[in-house]
């Protein structure tokens, strides 16, 4: 196991009509920004109950924050944080207007031009304060509303940021508020997590046994409640164990002391940038064909993975290997998903354009080692294409 | 699932080599009271490095909290806070060092009798500050260095102490500090987490997929690196699994929205009480038997475990839970831990005592739906004898 720390500072509040405690959680002399997406969270009434919930408190809105959430859009935002002195943000949405309320919460008092924020990738940003924010969480996919991470689109690409003061102070995460989304949102949710899970667990091994297990819960959770929420929308258990799925697969727990990977994400933000696919459309393309071009790198964790993920015991190595990949791509179109890039009416001489937006973001030294070049990276699309 | 609160501040600093992060850890103008149990830490060179961690702060000693600690002994710690102006608390040590230094910290600025600190059982305390802490954790076992709650010893028994004022502000988990651990301590803090888990995770299913996939991945990993760790003290991996298996079994995580038992936990604090016999010795002892006679009760989180965690999937239903009970009992025993009254040289007559205790101490209606009287206890109690 690798030396780590660990600090998450989220208060998670779960469960069935908690909105109603946004009166106690939220401090009583702020004044809150509610952020959210498009109508949806007003037309389903989870809006309104959010308003109920922040009683008397001072009260502005901002909609519109978009799918890779636009630094435009957010800048706009910003605009609002510091011409009404709001001192409290409230992310009422999905990974998107999470994010975006990350990203506004820290170039809100920060003094120097905002695109600075977006150049440093995985390292802390250097701020010392952001607005206070929290979240109301609609859609369990991303894991943003327990973690310090964002991914903010610029015309420059699809960019992350990170800071330990963008931790949510809370969540509320409510499983009756996901009754009504819709199904490909669903779907990308669960894909989106489970590709969160792989890309800490199959990297190299160093005996994190606890990790590992904790990992393969979360695998084989997914597994089992991706299609019952699909066939059952309305099926609490389904949408709770879904949701704290998500939360737990990108919340750092799982990810302590064993190496990361994250290939297929930033290979996949190339193709949401280029493409316009949704995010876990193109990590369900991205991650099978990684392997299987890279099975040999990954070939420990892949057989484990087989065993306990998916109780594959017999054949060769070799075959047991494929056909955990098979069994990985089958679950994914089982939820509806595609898994090649041809079905999306892309031609096959674009992922050229994809090597080259790698290699104009720096992205040409992928993996939990760093041994991923941009002939590994073309050998993964090429695969991915067919 | 049932609806959960999840709040977990404390900073974890796990890994080879991390003593010297104290100078960043601890306030720069911090007056630490340094707090440890007998002399096994000045020994082997884990309070030299401590010392020398905390640079130039002013330091003040307390040596001398014995296992299951005292309220009087506790009490002169809390003199010493007073009368030193300490403002800061490190606890190095196993559990009770990590108790006692919480029970410290909640007692020294308390303004009212500290006895009223005893009486509120799994409530929290009425306090509205404590004195900062923080551990250096010595001994995997009771996953105090990751949560709220301690277990303090006075004439009226032992007793619960519980508030979030109580989270360590950082715990240092140096699995190395380890190495020279008796085998006996090692054994007590394999069953104690072990039983952690099962008092969260063998209660009534509510559907909770990924708390008991978690619960089951620390119970696997308890039973494969308990005995490399007995047998090779110096497997860096075996003591860093065991290590994370114990905070993670007690920091909360696997406990959120499920139903805990703790009945085994009461039952055995008797046994300590009565007989001095170690706490993961009174766990061994009660758990078993309780299973025997509530297996009714708990039945279907019974096959549960008897399947995934250990594999069992042949025989009659109620074969296979007396399988899976067997082999928790052959587990302990395996690590060299008794697991009947018997063998400490109790008389049969003395189960009257612990019924009587029980009873003295309110414990007549435990378990997870406050079904267990003191006849059901008493059967208990007469299975473990035999």
């Amino acid at each position: 196991m690798m030396n780590f720390n660990y600090h998450n500072p989220t208060h998670i509040v779960f469960g069935k009509d908690r909105l109603h405690e946004l009166n106690q959680l939220v401090p009583e002399s702020a004044k809150v920004l509610v952020l959210y997406g498009g109508g949806s969270v007003r037309r389903n009434g989870t809006l309104e109950k959010v308003l109920t919930g922040l009683g008397n408190r001072k009260v502005v809105e901002f909609d519109g924050i978009e799918p890779n959430p636009q630094f435009n859009t957010l800048m706009k935002a910003v605009e609002i944080v510091r011409s009404e002195n709001i001192d409290f943000l409230l992310a009422v949405g999905g990974g998107s207007v999470m994010d975006g309320t990350k990203f506004i919460a820290a170039a809100a008092p920060y003094q120097g031009n905002a695109t600075d924020l977006l150049k440093h990738g995985f390292e802390w940003l250097p701020i010392d304060s952001a607005v206070p924010l929290a979240t109301v969480a609609t859609l369990p996919a991303t894991g943003s509303e327990m973690n310090m991470g964002a991914v903010i689109s610029h015309e420059s690409g699809k960019l992350p940021v990170m800071s330990p003061l963008l931790y949510p102070q809370f969540s509320i995460l409510d499983p009756t508020l996901t009754f009504s989304l819709p199904s490909v949102q669903v779907a990308n949710g669960v894909i989106d997590a489970f590709v969160h899970v792989l890309e800490q667990y199959v990297t190299y091994p160093v005996d994190a046994q606890v990790q590992d297990r904790m990992a393969e819960g979360i695998l084989k959770t997914l597994i089992e409640v991706g299609p019952v929420t699909l066939a059952e929308p309305e099926n609490y258990d389904a949408r709770a164990n879904l949701m704290w799925s998500a939360t737990s697969a990108l919340n750092g727990y799982i990810g302590v002391g064993v190496p990361h990977d994250w290939s297929t994400h930033m290979i996949g933000h190339e193709l949401t940038d280029l493409f316009g696919m949704d995010h876990a459309q193109s990590l369900a393309i991205i991650q099978p064909s990684l392997w299987k071009i890279r099975k040999a790198k990954k070939q420990e964790k892949l057989l484990q993975y087989a065993e306990r993920v998916w109780n594959i015991s017999e054949g060769t190595e070799d075959e047991r290997v494929d056909q955990a990949i098979d069994m990985t791509r089958a679950f994914f179109e089982s939820l509806g998903v595609k898994t090649r890039l041809s079905q999306y009416g892309i031609e096959p001489g674009e992922v050229d354009r994809v090597i080259h937006a790698l290699q104009e973001h720096g992205m040409t030294a992928l993996s939990e080692t760093g041994d991923m070049d941009l002939t590994i990276s073309r050998q993964i699309l090429v695969d991915a294409y067919a």
